[in-house]
């Protein structure tokens, strides 16, 4: 089977090679956690080899995603130019559909739908095999009901399963006790977890492959740092604390 | 009384030998634990046996269960063409019903009830003595209500009782702490929780055989691997960490 | 005062001889604690002493009840051929009025209420001296308020307390911190608790006698055991783990 | 100040010499706790001196209190005859009341405002300088809402503060967690706990005086006991477990 | 900055000095922890030195506050008639605006306003400069949402802040974490906690100052008894338990 | 990059010499953690640096504001003076927009994109390039559901995000486990944490930058003081407790 690198110095190593091809990956993590920066390396893995990618920003402006990939060194404007990367801005489309379910909640339409058809579009158009979704939580603050925002990330997994791209989804909770996120991990392929464990005064980040499907993978949790060069997943050794 | 081979192993020793017969197993555990593995694993030794099997999934592509499979050494397409193994893809069905229920709210009927007839003339006709639903936990995600989606899994019951099958049926949830979820454990027959327990920055996966009515049962949690073969549980050893 | 014999090895000993007579007894316990098997001890000591008793079941099949029953010596059948036990399956009113309830919310009638005067005119022809409800949790899913769950609690208790039984009502409930079952115990003249405390993945099942009105007992947990004789309560020793 | 004795051996010297007259004491417990019981004792030291006290029960039936009085060797009947207790029971009324204001929920009136009147009147006209109300939960659960279950105490509270009467109302919560329950505390003059503290497989009872105004009392936690004498709190010895 | 003198045997020195002139302090504890008694010692400190102070109890009756009092050795009647201090019982009408606030929801007057603009026509005519409101609580039960509640303390915060006036406000809350009472902490000018720890069977009693806008203070809990001098906090002492 | 200095004593070291210019951060913290303090000494530090700035209180009132200024030995009304700093007391719209929003639930707009407008205006007529808003808590206490709450923060960062000023936003929220506060942190560029940690009858102060966006930071929590200087952060020292 096709590996697909994730970009992430020590996390294929964890993943026997990589990620399956066209699976959907749920990058869970807090504030601070990397999940941008995660994507982005995962993006220019894949502009470095050719693989064009498609960046679809609900909420942070593409200017700050261009700043950050900067501070990483990856030259985004390159990739765009050579056309092997396409930054795409979706949070004015989720704003707008979102205040409209808001306004008139009983006879609104999922915000997700709206918009996955045009993601799925642009992602078609442009030929993309990495697609990144980031976050996914802006699109279902709108919605009031846990039952209404699971639905909404159904909506989407089913769109993204129509088209040929490894997918990489971020999602804003460090808490997995909170239901309404829940359906997020089971509906995607995989799920990775980037946690921040505050213990005695000390922060301690770690990284785990929660769930794989169609690979084996290293279950444990591991330590990562965030360098100038990115996240750096430790993979080889035990996290002592 | 007859005994099922369960397919897993190891856990045949903690249960006398295997399922009984008939009995409608649940098998609970959150992202990554193995569900859909043991399920085939389950429909895949049945096979083995000259035991038909039926798989519906709620979920998951049939292609991508098929790869699982095949990443265990099972060859469901091959058990597929003998006609001892069906697999029947529910999601659609699922999804339809479930987004009338949540249009129409207050006219709804339960989605289960819609899709238990189709799955129980299914297995009749096909003359299956194993069923697979995995995950139960899609087909009520749409009810907005506690109440509602215990109706839902009452109902999936009742219909699966009037059936020879011995069935296993798939539940997305870690925490017990979740009423909701909780009806699904008393009405089954049996239940096996897949743990996943996270401490000190160390995974620990463990099985135990939380209920099995009618027979008697190691009720201690033990370790399991998942491994190229699949499920693999540690019986005789107690888990030490 | 009469003495009820419980029927459970080591129970009798930490009530000063058993239950109360006429008292209603509630059994509390997870999946897989034994409430079945206590219910069934319960009731077929009694059928040996001659003293009649009536099961209700509110869930389980009849067929089930027997097996198990089976399992662990006690031949049902011969007991109902010669009229000391009779089984009754509560199950299909439970779920015919239930089902009414959730689907004419605002003019509902208490579930239980309904059935009440069935279980107690049944009672009361049969000329029975010991009942069994099991479980009571049944009952009470349809309804979507805890405050409607305590009443139809309420309704039965009071149904109850018109006969001349000893009553066991068994509760699918191991959390104790879920109010709305917090009033079953509270309407109970008894309340015995069967835990399964899982801790550093070893699971200590314990029976502890938390109320019973008008007589003095043992007030500390205790182990106990399901063998092929049933439930089994150690309790002369501490419980050391 | 007049002191009223409690009635429980230990804790009348925890409270300088007993309760002060005309005060409002609520008794908190889960079950088991001996709230019962505690009642009893405090009527019938009062009957032993010629106070008079009256014993609602909103929730046991009048045997089953009487039943549990003989146990502890108190004989209400006699007391009853000799006109220094009188037994009511308001069971009825606050089940007759609070089916209204299930059934008639917008227009409904406050259960307790209903039979605190009676309750007045029969204090006054009976002369009691004692009174209990046991338990108060039962008054309340037929409200939907907290607010409502607050104003319910609120509005018995302003009641019992006409009479010349020291009171002592039960109330049936282990857990100080529920803020439903919390105003009992607040509005209450005095308020005593019974805790069950399991802990390591082994319960331990303690009563403290959480609240007692305008005398001094002591703050920590005792261990008590429930003897053929009733409670008996040690309260010149720590608590070590 | 003039000080206010707390009255509080070493909070003042928790406080450089005191409270600062016309600040509101937030004095919050649980069932028994002496917020009555503090506030007691605050209104007498001030008139002693022939600060004018205003007692409102929105719970107590007057007259058990003045009982209160004198178990302090504080004679409040002697102050009242020296016109230095004055008892003002808001209970009734906090309790007949908050019963049209249930009977009539949706049109209901914040109950707070209606007798806040009372509160501050009297501190004025009056001429306090010391103003205790005990427990705010009491005027904010009869709402049915926390926003509504926070309203109900914005609007009284709001119309303390015209008065030339030190206020005292208690709270009857244990937990932080009911968010509906947090807003009294933030719109607050100070915060004083008085904590009654439970561990291991004993009670730690601890006062802290959390929070002093425009002072700098000592922020860690400090130890305090309730003696026939009311509140003693030992300021130079660290807790050791 | 161009680099803000945050004017507190150690932070700057822990962000690689600042804030990033333009950005949004996040200062969360519980009661008394200082978060007003922190927002004077920010303004100041760009007043003294010629760096006009905008501080919105939503809250305190502006003598509040001036007096702690003053005890920080900053003299607000000098720098108001030199049109280097403007206060803007935003609390009176934010009430009344609130009081329109609660009276006229459902026909309400969003409170802050009201006096975002206002304060947009502001801060580029003034030529602000330092903006406080503190705390952005009071604009959204109005809202019943934390929906409404996300979409109010959500309105405002867009608004600021029109405008070049580095803004610093405060949150009454010690818990994070909230999520109606969640919103605020994964929207804003920066999130700091200044969390009083209450262990062993101790009060611990630490400052944690949990995310800053384009830029390398601690991410280690660090001790912190208030002292008349304002905060000062230990930032090269393990907190050890």
């Amino acid at each position: 089977m096709t590996r697909i690198f994730t970009g992430i110095t020590g996390l294929d190593e964890m993943l026997e090679g990589g990620f399956l091809a066209n699976k959907i990956i749920l990058v869970r993590g807090g504030p601070g956690a990397g999940k941008t920066i995660f994507s982005l390396q995962f993006i220019a893995e894949g502009a470095e080899r050719g693989e064009k990618g498609i960046y679809v920003t609900l909420e942070e402006p593409l200017n700050s995603v261009r700043e950050t990939a900067a501070s990483l060194g990856f030259n985004l404007r390159n990739f765009e130019e050579k056309n092997t990367v396409k930054l795409v801005d979706g949070s004015q489309s989720v704003y707008r559909f979102g205040e409209e379910t808001r306004r008139n909640y009983d006879s609104s339409k999922p915000v997700v739908s709206q918009i996955a058809s045009q993601i799925v579009a642009e992602a078609e158009s442009f030929g993309a095999c990495r697609l990144v979704i980031d976050p996914i939580t802006s699109a279902i603050i709108h919605q009031r009901f846990p039952t209404d925002k699971r639905l909404e990330i159904l909506e989407l997994m089913k769109s993204l399963r129509k088209i040929k791209c490894t997918s990489v989804i971020t999602s804003e909770s460090s808490s997995p006790s909170e239901d309404e996120f829940f359906v997020e991990e089971y509906l995607a392929d995989g799920v990775i977890i980037l946690a921040q464990t505050l213990r005695n005064f000390v922060v301690t980040k770690t990284i785990r492959v929660e769930k794989m499907r169609g690979t084996r993978h290293d279950d444990q949790p591991r330590k990562y740092e965030i360098s100038d060069k990115g996240l750096v997943a430790f993979n080889t050794e035990p996290v002592i604390v």
